[in-house]
């Protein structure tokens, strides 16, 4: 098979392209810019790539259509909007890592993003590709947010079997520096970050509706969900941790069976059957690592969702909507163990 | 002023020390050890005193009462329960950075430090030194903890004006390596730690007591609450994440109000007037820094509390309890600006 | 095929496990533990395996050649001593990460390693599997060490070519935590090690008399090395800066043509154009990566040499001597690109 | 004492203002921007200082000359070439903590710093500053540089005494990030620094021609060094490990002796009875830690020299010239013991 990858400088975009050059199935990677970029050898782009001889050339959707199987996009916000309609108006399949097609309703992304939505037509071609929860997939696949992926494989047993109190959700999500992307800036400043916790876009994140739409379709009662983000010093992986109140007294270890139900047949999804997760049994995997605890005390049921935001936040939950869209092995070119340590 | 300090090679003790070296008011520090210890000297335990003259001699109560003003104790949990009973017969007054005197009730003790607790009415001569919240001071004062500092500094305005549901408190805390120990374990391995969150003592954690006893002294209806512990690779600093429903619904702006109110008077508190405070707003020095929320979609509060467990959290508020006991210039010794960068 | 494991509990033994899953001539992974070990299933020993039905076996020589093509050790010095005589007297394939037969002589092994070391005769049937650098394999394997690994790769143009005063090589080596083992000691505690740099073995590092031994077989003229090792705060890697006095005045584009021409035919072994490389360039692939320099001003030649010491330092390196041994495509479940971010 | 302070917003100006309002001889501090800012209250420029009343006001000689008894710049190379010649031209008192006046020699400045020098009649009238080697000092005090400081108090026993081959110098110098300065850059990313080791400027470090200017006034037979700067994943801390032919065999017990001899009466220079130092030895101090060693089989001394690159490599070092320029304690205002943990 041969494929087309647009946006290899960023870093999903490199996680991507290094899965893609070991995936037992992908034969060829064909390299694009943005529209206007000129020509430019990989090995520019990156000191990790000194050895390889691709090429970036500016996108073309005819060619990527005759040359290759399906194209990803690894490219900010707003791209995918000016670039993918061609694609989508053939039928073409596509694998968006960026934002842009994840919500259905473009008022919600004007609001959330602050940048004009894709036309409402082209929304509602596109499915959201949750690739360890069971759905049906279109030739448009809008691959889920970092945050969205952990909060709602954390949150969708409880949500799905309607075992909490709906308005209680709190998630509070804390990410490594790579989430925020290449940009310098002086909140990624290694000073800034080093020895250091800070919150941003408190009740804003851009990943908050993506999340109430995918609960409100499993469960309509929920209304909302408080959601904090804090910035922690380290380069990859993301830890939600969610509260909600029980809606009625159970046990931990019940909490355990129903996750355990939800997940067996995912091979990516490990519920702990004691403990919680920390950042590195996933790291470098495309694995989410699940913890329940329920706390009779308070009637507080606690979940801990890790992942790492580039693999099962970005690039390998990609892959793994590869692997689903064209039936596929599930695993392959998939790394199930960590980088560890 | 002539001080004793038992306890001076675990990180409380040795941030101790370097404060009380440095205020106006103190000529001479005496450093003993446990009981049962030799005479060592001071440069021997690490290397940052390496240009020390002063010894570490067994520790001695007659002696402290003869030569001292004040003994301080930076030792861990057993350790007072076992030396301090002469001191407090004699009404001597000591500051006792241990949790051994933290809570009045024997049981609790017993039941989250897993020890024998001291004798009921030992605990009832000492007094909790919350230094930022006025309030009588005994002879025998017991510094809180670190955790139990960060969360009642941002709970106390909206506990203490009932501003919030009280079956509603989730803390999400976090805390760096210092706050764990010396100790070096399995958990404390740096390759552990590095690019790592994990979580620890979840509904365990033994300043949960003396956060619930202050809480319902404040505020009886206040029937628990849920609190977690998560473990950063940074080595100083807690971040404590506040959540609560409030009572009715309110604004970001009469928060602040409130808080402002709480903690005018108070030099080492700084609510901020925007954003949430980071951990380098305060590490290096005695101060904790306050940030505020209201959401009104979830009817949620939060407060973000953010001290230098070894500051605030110990040594410095040790001092500021010191001060205060003394009627000394209630900054004598102690910083008001961090450490930075 | 079916290959061996012993030691898959330590970090080289982890790195290998994960390479050996996913190499495509490898069929089937037996894991054994020291001599005396009970059988342990897999997952019991590292969160990351939880989901591994895989067991741990007591060592078993016998075993092992009826079933096995090839034994790795992933062991600590002097277990290989002890267990690998009968593999020796058999002629089995043997790829040992250890130190215990990288020393022809026993008395520089004792000298060194402070242990008894392995018979003459049985060290003479080892080779030393530098693998970027052609030389011919016996059937025992001697994988070398991390700071070996980088240090040579980076003088032996140097060396070969005589193109340097043989008295004049110092090596300031930088490493990571990982490289010091799995062990909980007050050196390894997070506290320790964040915001620091030491230096430890000072002209006393056991990987010193495999370097020699190496250096002297290329110009038996190099008398010695200055070789210092700083621990840094990182995880993985390892860096080493070498300086030497030219023989005669060169130019950077004249050292750079010789080591192009010593690792042209290499896969692994990356020459920098321009600049020198750091620990990202190589972290999680089993490359070298090499940068140089010549000051005229002092007549100094600078090396720049860094490696994974998990991949290139053991376990990509001993893949990699695999699949010399097997002459399976030299690059056969190796990564060639580092993971970045 | 009142004081004025030109550029409190970088990280040397940060560390000074909190030096300054701790200094017992100080009692008003006037900040001052460049020539053309406008008045703005100090607690707009950091979060640290909210509670700061203070404010920063334009350059203007005539005003600090008339209100304060010294000046202190910490300023980027080329404000002071303009700002100071007022200052010079009365003969008041300045403390420069930037490079513009640290070389006697305009071209060097020009060729090393890339701007264009000040007057040579003005720098003849500054005085480099290095405060732990007795020297007189003129009202223009050039602080050295952070790495100039490191290497300079390590070298200085083997130079002044002619203890080494002057041609086989080596410095492999290490810094934080500090040292670089608050400017957001891709080489500043947290991502780019985290888990990260890069040299940068090798040979073309600016601090390299102050270096030698006092190597060579030392001892004239001193040509060059070879000194490479690689950027560690710390906040703060300089590590100067220096490399040397010793000029005839002696002892690590006879080095020690020296390096003692010369220190003994400078309370901020450690020299360490026996081990390396590591960062955290001084880090928060003023204090300069050497260890050395004497390596008979290579006949190579190495020095080991660490600083806070802030304190004695920047404001505590400025602090150090002023007590010596106003004859005040040495220590005053400075602590001796590092901030640790």
């Amino acid at each position: 098979m041969q494929v087309a990858l647009v946006g290899v400088t960023g870093y999903s975009g490199m996680v991507l392209y290094r899965l893609l050059k070991q995936h037992p199935q992908v034969d060829e990677i064909h390299l694009y810019g943005h529209a206007d970029a000129a020509t430019v050898p990989l090995k520019t782009v990156a000191t990790m790539y000194q050895e390889e001889t691709a090429e970036i050339r500016p996108f073309d959707a005819a060619t990527i259509m005759r040359d290759d199987a399906v194209v990803f996009f690894a490219t900010s916000a707003g791209i995918t909007r000016q670039l993918a309609l061609p694609l989508i108006e053939a039928h073409f399949p596509v694998i968006d890592l960026s934002g842009d097609f994840r919500l259905h309703d473009p008022q919600q992304y004007q609001h959330w993003y602050h940048r004009e939505p894709a036309p409402a037509a082209a929304l509602a071609q596109a499915s959201y590709g949750l690739a360890d929860i069971p759905a049906t997939l279109t030739t448009y696949i809008a691959n889920p947010g970092c945050y969205a992926t952990a909060t709602l494989l954390g949150l969708a047993p409880l949500v799905q079997h309607q075992l909490i109190d709906p308005t209680s959700i709190v998630v509070d999500a804390k990410s490594g520096l790579s989430g925020a992307g290449k940009r310098a800036t002086d909140s990624s400043h290694y000073v800034a970050v080093n020895d250091n916790l800070s919150l941003y876009k408190l009740n804003q994140h851009q990943h908050i509706p993506e999340i109430m739409q995918q609960l409100q379709q499993w469960w309509s009662a929920v209304p909302a969900i408080e959601f904090t983000t804090t910035l922690i010093p380290v380069t990859r992986g993301i830890m939600a941790t969610i509260y909600a109140k029980a809606h009625q007294p159970l046990t931990t270890a019940q909490l355990q069976a129903t996750f355990n139900d939800s997940y067996q047949a995912q091979p990516f999804v490990q519920v702990l059957p004691t403990g919680m997760p920390t950042l590195k049994d996933v790291v470098g995997s495309n694995n989410c690592a699940l913890g329940v605890d329920y706390n009779p005390v308070t009637n507080t049921i606690v979940v801990v969702s890790v992942i790492d935001n580039l693999m099962k936040g970005a690039a390998g939950q990609a892959i793994q909507n590869f692997n689903r869209y064209f039936e596929l092995p599930v695993t392959a070119g998939l790394p199930t163990l960590p980088v560890f340590p």
